[in-house]
């Protein structure tokens, strides 16, 4: 942790205070940095904009992303106010950012009612012994598919 | 599993074979079902939009809520063309459909260069032993800004 790690830790705590004061969602901030240089920004908009999706750290990759023109955040760092729900850090993952830093934990977030601390312990379950009822079906027909992209030429990986 | 349940299913398997020849990402579909009516659509556009979050899934849900004008999908079925990676998982637990049905497992993701499976078995680890170098700090700054969401009198809980 630098100071230029607080300082830009404290922005993103600053955006989850403002979005939240201006009832755009729930008291959570983002931000994404590259080379010393904050390229996109978020907050939680979940009631709002009626976006289950539109976390903090989700509305921050896209910004960055849009912004970059790019689909992968090589080299950059993820600030966020809090640990990230599992939906976040799987969009952090597929982001590729080089580094992760929040200040919250799920156990804050759990304190105030949020749920990132159950779907926690949710995702790693066999899907038959998760809260919502799920049924597989059809693999074949879906596999098919899966081939066609294997076999596809001009397919762009990601 | 119904025929209602295959046709939609195979609707969602047919969405991800048109993006995926469209070129518009990887070889996935997802939709969402009320009251026997499709209400969102999606299929991966990672790469034709730069958008990392945009999977399948993450499109259905944005596109039903909006069409819903809701955050939630009570009483929704979510069809995928696979078992949904643990962003898109995540996605589904804050949108709190009724029930999930998939076709293609993580296994099948995982074969043709997917990285469903790997973020699975990176989600459930402690930070500092994930891929992600990850670090925590302020989490007492952080804090102050949960305190006040919970004092707040006006806030919309999700």
């Amino acid at each position: 942790m630098t100071t230029q790690d607080e300082y830009f830790l404290r922005e993103a705590i600053a955006l989850a205070k403002r979005g939240m004061e201006a009832n755009e969602g729930g008291p959570f901030g983002a931000l994404v940095v590259r080379d010393g240089q904050i390229i996109g920004r978020g907050n939680n908009r979940v009631t709002s904009t009626n976006d289950p999706t539109a976390h903090a750290e989700v509305v921050a990759i896209r910004a960055a992303c849009a912004a970059l023109d790019s689909f992968q955040l090589t080299d950059c760092t993820i600030y966020s106010s809090c640990e990230p729900c599992p939906m976040c850090l799987g969009a952090i993952y597929w982001a590729r950012p080089a580094r992760l830093v929040y200040a919250c934990s799920r156990e804050d977030a759990a304190a105030i009612d949020f749920d990132d601390d159950f779907i926690y312990r949710e995702i790693p379950l066999p899907a038959e012994e998760r809260s919502i009822p799920t049924e597989q079906a059809l693999r074949e027909e879906g596999r098919v598919v899966f081939r066609a992209w294997r076999d596809k030429t001009d397919r762009q990986d990601y």
